[in-house]
């Protein structure tokens, strides 16, 4: 059975071409990159153009780049680093929805002394800019907000955000793991101080991140250990992966275009045709958001039904995020924007990326429908005539 | 030119078997194993296999296997998971010749208030256990002693060390990122709580590490995030190295006998040969040893001369631990083990693995020597008549 891939927001197929240009890395050009031989420094210079690429991607310089093993990492090490250099700050603004790496985190956190302000979210999943001005405090060490959400794919206004930040002299950080390789990104116009990716989310594989530190940021390493990283972070690099992050990133910067026009197309002509079906909602704001993802709910089914029966036709997709997928709670991102508990439970997230097609679409047209009826069939709820709400 | 690589304490080339067991989950089943589809659901089944492999390799059950991204990485989240699970103890026992993981760790923790015993090693890199005993007190949170050394082979008597601990109430962890693979280990027979590895040491890729945990030894995740490998690291699985790490481990455990015969036969070989140049020395005890290694001095030569003539010929090896190469000080095991500046400066670690043979031995055997010569023969210590001693 073929798959039809559109959970790419969970993560991604690795690009043919970072696939080819990994492989030598693994049995052939296996040198330690901080070896004094030869074999070993090659393999130096080649990280090094990786470097170069993925800062390209962002708008900033190869300095200001740290590979990491994952988005995650990046993300601890990001807020961990900014507490550390600010010892005598305690308060941490964020958002209710964030992604685990970061409410985890800021949970363990709270749980240790500091402040936490999880700012909220409306109805479509937008930050209150004002509510946000008004959390921030000379206690305040470090603002930690999603450039896009991960579920709804909703875009804050991070820039913004930024500078507001850093008019009071608060370090900036933001998850851009969804946003990366989506929206266009030039880090050097902005007040940005970190941001995290994550590679596996634009077709590098997984198991390779990266943290950006404005050139001047005061940077304390979380995982200590050799000079690695300028001595940011310790561990031998992860060579393989760092060269098919180089790549996907120059594969990323040609390729916006497409993901913003055809993906884009793909994507709303998949939402407006679900949208036909009954008591159908889009989550989130439709306006500033990712051009690969929808989020829809489908009121009175079980998102996690819908996947099962898409998964007997080979599709993909998921009910919140992967992260939190196994266990049956609502959403956190749905909840913190007000999602009646109807609708919460009956979304589907649908994820594009550039290897999806006109044909996949159309399958997926064409078998989901059938789907939320049969479901429907079966709901109580549906049948005490909530279907005429 | 052909490269021969003696440099596998370094890094090693990823066997091809690993490399094709990893194939698929770059294009193909590049599911995220957290996913609600079959699509994802099936990366997990073969994650979990891995973590069999690794598990078996350990004398380990797999729920003791939590996969990192490297050595470093496990060295890290085991020692801040000891001090943050005895928040009353203060007291760190390590030794002087630790991997950068654990030194520059455990310095910066020396600088937030812990108090650290670095135990000394006599000149053959061995401990002494007396010092040892009496190192352990009553506010000793952890101890970390690697299992071998990097740069000697030297082998420390993990068993028993942690058996002292054990019965002192402390948790003992070892970095047996050169142990793992090359001697056979079985840590249900032993007293020790955590263990780190790193895949790239054993012929898996670079960036995936294991650290295990013993059941029921509290742990407090240093990579806090998702739900992923239970709650105790964060992060999407780096499923592919994860594959790649299982399938190495499978290996290592199958090859342990020709490590630990042929291997070790043709390091004896070069060793006893390498001997024949006057005023040179094998740094360590060659008894409790990594049959692969060998760390030998040339007295009154640079290592890095060496290193850069053996590097014409396509010859890899290291002066020190490759983490620290690229600084010209002399190691810091040599030191601590006393060894003279005249030593030490020449001293050069050859790392063996199975993928080396007899014709690669007999080339460096040809050239060696004459590099030596060469060397002493610019040498204004050898020219004044240190030769005679």
């Amino acid at each position: 059975m073929k798959t039809i891939y559109l959970d790419n927001n969970a993560t991604t197929r690795v690009a043919p071409e970072v696939l080819e240009a990994m492989l030598p890395y693994f049995g052939e050009k296996y040198g330690n990159p901080s070896s004094m031989h030869s074999f070993g420094g090659q393999v130096m210079k080649d990280v090094r153009k990786a470097r170069e690429r993925v800062a390209a991607l962002l708008g900033a310089t190869p300095d200001e780049i740290i590979f990491t093993s994952c988005g995650s990492e990046s993300d601890n090490a990001a807020i961990r680093s900014a507490l550390t250099s600010n010892p005598e700050k305690k308060h941490i603004v964020t958002s209710r929805v964030e992604h685990p790496a970061i409410r985890a985190l800021c949970a363990h956190l709270a749980g240790q002394g500091y402040r936490v302000t999880e700012l909220p979210v409306d109805g479509e999943g937008r930050l209150d800019m004002d509510q946000y001005r008004k959390s921030l405090t000379p206690d305040t060490a470090i603002v930690s907000l999603m450039w896009a959400n991960n579920e709804t794919g909703v875009i804050f206004p991070i820039e913004k955000a930024a500078e507001m930040a850093r008019d009071r002299g608060i370090l900036f950080h933001t998850d851009a793991v969804q946003a990366v390789g989506k929206i266009p990104i030039n880090l050097a116009k902005t007040k940005i101080d970190m941001l995290s990716l994550s590679g596996h989310k634009l077709h590098a594989p997984k198991g390779i991140g990266v943290l950006y530190v404005r050139k001047g940021t005061k940077f304390s390493p979380f995982l200590i250990g050799g000079h690695q990283e300028k001595g940011r972070r310790g561990g031998t690099e992860a060579t393989s992966s760092v060269i098919g992050m180089g790549v996907a990133a120059e594969l990323a910067a040609a390729r916006m275009e497409e993901e913003n026009t055809r993906v884009k197309q793909l994507r709303d002509r998949l939402e407006e045709s679900l949208l036909k079906v009954p008591n159908t909602k889009v989550n989130g704001d439709r306006v500033n958001r990712l051009p690969n993802t929808t989020s829809i709910s489908f009121e009175f089914v079980e998102g996690e039904g819908i996947l099962l029966m898409m998964d007997e036709f080979g599709i993909c997709a998921s009910s919140g995020s992967a992260c939190t997928s196994g266990s049956l709670q609502p959403s956190h991102v749905l909840r913190a924007m007000g999602i009646p508990f109807t609708m919460a439970h009956g979304s589907i997230r649908f994820s594009l990326s550039i290897y999806n097609t006109d044909e996949e679409i159309d399958f997926v047209l064409e078998k989901v429908p059938p789907i939320i009826e049969t479901l429907r069939g079966m709901s109580p709820y549906w049948k005490s005539g909530a279907q005429v709400c």
